[in-house]
């Protein structure tokens, strides 16, 4: 198993058929989440495709991931903790201004997400809503949401099969108050 | 008041301070609305960073939307029907093929978007989920979502005062479950 340090990210390229695992190594801990297709840098991940077609805010075994091109991405086939997010986009410099009042450099999912796509040649602008993987948005009827710390515990995972040839971007995740309040590292491996 | 007829769509320039008014004018009609920086085409609409700022799935008088660079919109000043969706993405001819099983050309959201986008240079590989207003996607604690009839009525209105220079696409949407069974027309005008 690789490590993502935490607030830091990592990319790879998983084939189609193959299976990422992404564990959560200490508990507690949120990653963020990018897909591409490898071979069309322009069909990426979307959480509009994906809760128009799986009818569902909340995304766990069974459930497909969707590109804007209205494509399977991948398939979550396992998902031990079951509570993942597709609502919020990456934190960024700004997101650490408004919610933390952190105005010098701090590391950020947006930040981390590039540094994995670039080297692919991926451009920062094309950054959609990612998957966050383990994190604990809750909401009401009312549409109320609040971000709550993750439920997953030390050795919990989630496993995705790939539908198409992909770019995968991750990284654990930088914010405090998305983790309860500490910054951990996130494990992954691409098990088959 | 200028009309968008059924299943199509329009496209136009909002200047910072100016108030955009759309008007479902039959009632029970959507219209998907997408928001560019129109001196920055990187700059969009994000459902992703709205929901995050705002801290509800469900938006109205008193809300931003927010974009991908984090910075606000607009702010939605008049809501006389109250429900909007974010969301969902444009229909396009491949949920038309999923939902309605239209296999031969239909017009969708997407298509009219990107008509409406494409006179400013804007591709549509960048389009991302849009605010689809008057458009009533309820959920329940377990995030299962239901696409019902818009509880909109003849003459409800919804207003955007534009926080900074805009690129402002709208459709009449196209797809009829969205639409309590038949695609309406929609106004638009521009009141400051």
């Amino acid at each position: 198993m690789k490590v993502i340090e935490p607030k830091s990210g990592a990319s790879l390229i998983l084939k189609k058929g193959e299976i990422l695992k992404v564990t959560d190594i200490e508990g507690v801990q949120v990653s963020d989440m990018l897909l591409y297709n490898l071979n069309n840098h322009n069909e990426k991940i979307s959480s509009g495709k994906t809760f128009d077609y799986e009818e569902t805010i909340l995304l766990t075994k069974g459930n497909f991931l969707w590109s804007n091109h209205s494509n399977k991405m991948v398939e979550i086939i396992e998902d031990t903790n079951g509570r993942n997010d597709f609502l919020l986009a990456p934190c960024d410099r700004k997101t650490m201004k408004h919610f933390y009042n952190i105005s010098e450099y701090h590391p950020s999912c947006y930040e981390n997400l590039h540094k994995g796509l670039e080297k692919f040649g991926i451009s920062k602008e094309t950054i959609p809503s990612a998957f966050n993987i383990f994190m604990n948005v809750t909401f009401n009827q009312n549409g109320k949401i609040s971000v709550d710390p993750p439920t997953s515990k030390a050795g919990d995972y989630i496993c995705f099969k790939a539908q198409m040839d992909l770019i995968v971007a991750l990284t654990a995740c930088s914010a405090l108050d998305s983790n309860g309040g500490s910054c951990k590292s996130i494990g992954y491996e691409v098990v088959s």
